[in-house]
């Protein structure tokens, strides 16, 4: 299967329908059934501690998984969310970007179901883990 | 069981401990193991096509069962989020406040767990559902 | 909305449909969006320890939550289970029944959304807590 | 971090702590981090249409996980599932056993957080996806 989207359609899609995401969020690599989206971490996306905090690591995840879809089914802004479950496991690192490496385990006609892991940027150790459901476009 | 802090207490702790949210949350009704959060809805909490964002209600779901324990175990900011769960059933409201409807199921020594239902302001039928466990301090 | 299946229906189904199930569950109670399933606890369902076990309880809600949609939409064996959320939170108590509290919170044209607390029988603190999202047949 | 429990030391526990589910599942592979479970179906683990039921596949990804962890830490019987996610995603295929493969996301004091896809033997694609957390006994 081609991708339907590249990494620079991708971009475009996200500048031209989500704007206000375009600045924090960077697709790193996609290819098949695969995509690593970038959080470039501000103040905006900190809690107290100085830690990531958990709406901005589902923002993270919803926008990884959303866009690896997309590269599979090309741009149909319609698929939304119907369920999404995190696990939050470990502090994020302070001052690092974060990078959600997603899977696209299935791709049906009506839902998809993809998986997540979050990580701080140059840590082994996963931060936090995702699944999500999409219900998909006629 | 008597209530730890009351609906005072809460909007206190919310505004000295989580000052960037102060302005978006309130605390509508608290009780043993019961607690409803109003969501402020601006155009800082949409989507694109103008309704609120799956990280706004996460983040509402997030406050509204934070709060809901610490009603029950007094100021402890140390509480984290370990699992979180949705599922968006509806599409929220244009222009309404979103109020979360939160039950705590579980009250132990390590954990706690919560689920909660968010409206639409003035809508009968949920809009998501959500479920999280927290990890309490020693 | 009127119910399509009563209690005796639902347990008529139960009977021709699944027939090994139907000496472990009976319907207790069913209403528009709420069904009472209990399970009949015997040493199959038990855990070491003698408690009954997690298969056991997803079974539960499982077959609670599937007659709790076949309620409102009739006989159609084709649902199908696509997500399953369970909080274990209490031992359930030794031989006693099971009960699951089923409300359906979203009944749409391909999904229903659901959720269950799940009892020991006489106990006033749930044991489990159970979401589960089904794909309706067209 | 060395195993505590190789492949037959984890088949002799769950022989003596689990009689009831040694005839159905085997310890294909284990090393840090990672197991490898045999779910041998037989007719007991079928639903109406022939395939493998949910409950079984639970099941399944429960012991899976729950040997995952003990190969980690040691035999330690009082490790409990607080919370199960699952997607279901294709149909089992008929007269397959099952093969679940499990990572070990975090091993904490308290709780561990593991994942895990299921397929039917033989097929490139999984049929559900799983994850769970457990509290961990001191």
């Amino acid at each position: 299967m081609a991708l339907a989207m590249d990494k620079a359609a991708l971009m475009a899609f996200l500048e031209s329908d989500f704007p206000q995401a375009k600045d924090d969020f960077v697709v790193e690599e996609v290819a098949e059934g695969r995509l690593t989206m970038r959080l470039k971490v501000t103040d905006a996306h900190l809690r107290p501690g100085g830690t990531v905090s958990g709406p901005s690591m589902f923002a993270l995840a919803d926008v990884g998984i959303y866009l690896a879809i997309l590269a599979m089914i090309g741009p149909k802004a319609l698929a939304v969310t119907t369920n999404a479950s995190l696990d939050f496991m470990r502090k994020p690192a302070a001052g690092k970007d974060m990078l959600c490496e997603v899977r696209v385990l299935k791709l049906g006609r009506v839902l998809a179901v993809c998986d997540a892991l979050l990580y701080s940027e140059g840590q082994a150790e996963p931060v936090a883990r995702a699944n999500m459901t999409y219900s998909l476009p006629k």
